[in-house]
């Protein structure tokens, strides 16, 4: 028996920056396999498939959904958009850790499909921080400023739902406190089974 | 309200390097608070009053027991050892991490008595490497070493109630590993109040 690997599921409000640390954890750690999900949107030109997404029909992904083949899915303007299940239950059972980067809804979807799921929460230092970060974007209007601000306090406050905090103040640290986390978890009693068996031979 | 700190608590067999891989800990991180066990025993010539221990009375000691002071306590050899639990309560609330270096019996009882305790079993690459090096200490007669190896058996099959394994084969990658079970813990939202008022501000 292996040791299990750890389904680490990333969420955060946008412009906190959880694309980038994702992106350093996986450089650091190229073992970990990182989920592309599926999608129903138009590729584009920087798409590559089984890259950016995996592009399906609408009745293909229907399909998917009908067969209980991702671990979760949503639809927004009217694109849906998934996560594969068969490929991320292989990647764990084969002891290697599995990342998701996901939105809020998905990730407890996930959480609720595959208990043993460890969900982090990318935070920026203040709801302040986030707001002048968006602003000096210069590309939204005050009003979507406020529609978005709106939403981030309504996701932060299911954060709370999540096991791990981690701030994203400094960049290497927040990628350092994302890598304890999953060094960690791997840990974990239940999943070192392999070990325990290991110690006993 | 302020985050609260972590209460580690390690435990492994003797000869697995348990006590070396704390101080690396407490080296690398002043910050942590390591909890010094009251005891009945007699001071020998290498102790100091509050350093290795605090040397306590058997009366001094039994009020402790029946005022509730200790977070743990057990009597070896008509010497009895605790872990009083003021100073550690204080400092978690001050959002101090603490380490406790404890058998087995006590660990369980600070679970017990402290559900928040984090507990971390330190194990040996197998259970050979360590009947070798307790062979190759040379102190030792057969009969003590089988015993002994039973008694490991023991405490290894009660290492299963433990929430973290750490495999003591290489000591620096070892630290490493405590130093990220306790970076993580120190991330758990249920710790991190602070951080969920300040992002709110």
């Amino acid at each position: 028996m292996k040791n299990k690997g750890v389904l680490l599921v990333v969420s955060g409000p946008s412009g906190v920056g959880k694309g980038t640390v994702c992106q350093q954890l996986l450089k650091a750690h190229p073992e970990v396999f990182f989920s592309v999900s599926a999608t129903t949107r138009k590729m584009r030109e920087i798409d590559q498939e089984g890259v950016t997404y995996y592009f399906k029909t609408k009745e293909e992904f229907e399909q998917m959904v009908a067969d209980d083949a991702l671990l979760e899915w949503a639809t927004f303007c009217d694109n849906s958009y998934g996560t594969p299940k068969a490929p991320v239950l292989e990647r764990l059972n084969e002891g290697t850790s599995v990342l998701l980067e996901i939105d809020v809804q998905g990730a407890l979807q996930v959480k609720k499909n595959y208990p043993d799921a460890v969900l982090v929460f990318i935070l920026p230092p203040s709801l302040s921080t986030l707001e002048e970060r968006l602003r000096n974007r210069g590309t939204e209007t005050e009003e979507t400023i406020q529609v978005r601000m709106k939403q981030y306090r309504r996701e932060f406050e299911q954060a709370t739902a999540y096991q791990y905090l981690v701030i994203n103040d400094d960049l290497s640290k927040a990628v350092c406190d994302l890598e304890a986390v999953l060094r960690a978890e791997q840990m974990r009693t239940e999943r070192c089974q392999q070990i325990i068996e290991e110690v006993f031979e």
